[in-house]
């Protein structure tokens, strides 16, 4: 039995349009080096969310090789893009590839740990989208550490939320251990975002996962 | 093997936060009289894009027995929402639940055929939300005739737009032949709809699926 979500996944990429040469070169290199950029289909998704918010500044936790901040930079004309990379080598590549797509007018990157850097990234607060697409298990403290933040309409989005299907099923016999428990972090979150008292959210099941979570009113 | 996709619809659901009495009320009637409401899942995600658009005006064609024009107007307390039944006995439900619920200021009821209705709900224009969840087989002639209704920052969003995922099966030996042809239709209306020149569209694979088409600037 083919799997519906896979399937249904691959109908909505096949539908996608083609992006320009240099976005197709960019996701080919990250095919190639194993960098895990978001799915096609959560990409547009998440591009389509910004474009009804028209968000003027956005923070990422999380700029790999610069792939995602590129897209809504190239989505969003005036927008300013502050993003986080701690590895060295990502965080150069990024610096590389924002350059190449004359964006590094507006997008931002800093170099070092998200969890160490909230000082510096304050400076340049409020910021009205907060993306949070890095270290699966720092989710919860990437949200206290950066929700104040952001601005009093903002929207907070969480990448990989359904961890391939994972938190879904019952993994409690999922191998190795260190991927069992970062499935369990996740569901964590899961719940715990879903119960925030100030916080209204959304799952949405595209590509990995993505949540949307607004402040209540 | 069990379906992912029902099984993460399933993870998601049962995260969602428990509905007001009155909503679960014509949630469990519609169950019961097999009014095809939306899907809950699907239903939180319209809800959140729509929390964060925050629209004046909504226009809705398809309002069965009121359930997404109710949540969509408790949702957004300042809305005025627009909605076409052409079912005469739905219409009476969907006019008695909408005054139950307290919303008949702020829901307006239009009676009749949404092909045959687009003089008189034009008097309201602009509406910053179209909501096309009606007659499957009419999509795009609602696009075309409602579509220059709506405000330049508009969003017109279309429902069942996955067809429970027939439309990424092969749904060439499909029998009833009705139900075929109706796929069919629905297939070529996402082929028409993504490659429309003047909307960029995101397909979001929640419930039966929910297409966000947005006005290229």
């Amino acid at each position: 039995m083919t799997d519906r979500y896979e399937q249904i996944n691959d109908y909505i990429e096949a539908l996608l349009k083609p992006r320009p040469d240099n976005v197709k070169r960019l996701e080919a290199y990250a095919e190639e080096h194993h960098v895990p950029i978001m799915e096609k289909a959560g990409m547009e998704v998440l591009l389509q969310i910004l474009s009804v918010k028209q968000p003027k500044k956005i923070l990422e936790i999380g700029t790999a090789i610069g792939y995602s901040a590129i897209r809504m930079a190239l989505e969003l004309p005036s927008a300013e893009i502050y993003t986080i990379e701690r590895n060295e080598k990502r965080h150069e590549e990024a610096v590389n590839n924002i350059k190449e797509f004359q964006l590094d007018d507006r997008i931002h990157v800093f170099y070092g740990d998200a969890l160490e850097l909230a000082d510096a990234v304050h400076v340049t607060a409020p910021y009205d989208v907060i993306f949070i697409d890095a270290a699966k298990g720092q989710y919860q403290n990437f949200f206290h550490l950066y929700e104040p933040m952001l601005s009093p309409d903002g929207v907070i989005i969480t990448d990989n939320v359904l961890f391939k299907g994972l938190v879904a099923e019952d993994y409690s016999k999922i191998e190795p251990k260190r991927r069992r428990r970062l499935v369990a972090k996740i569901d964590e979150y899961n719940h715990w975002l879903m119960n925030h008292p100030d916080y209204q959210t959304a799952i949405i099941p595209v590509g990995d996962g993505l949540a949307i979570s607004k402040k209540k009113r």
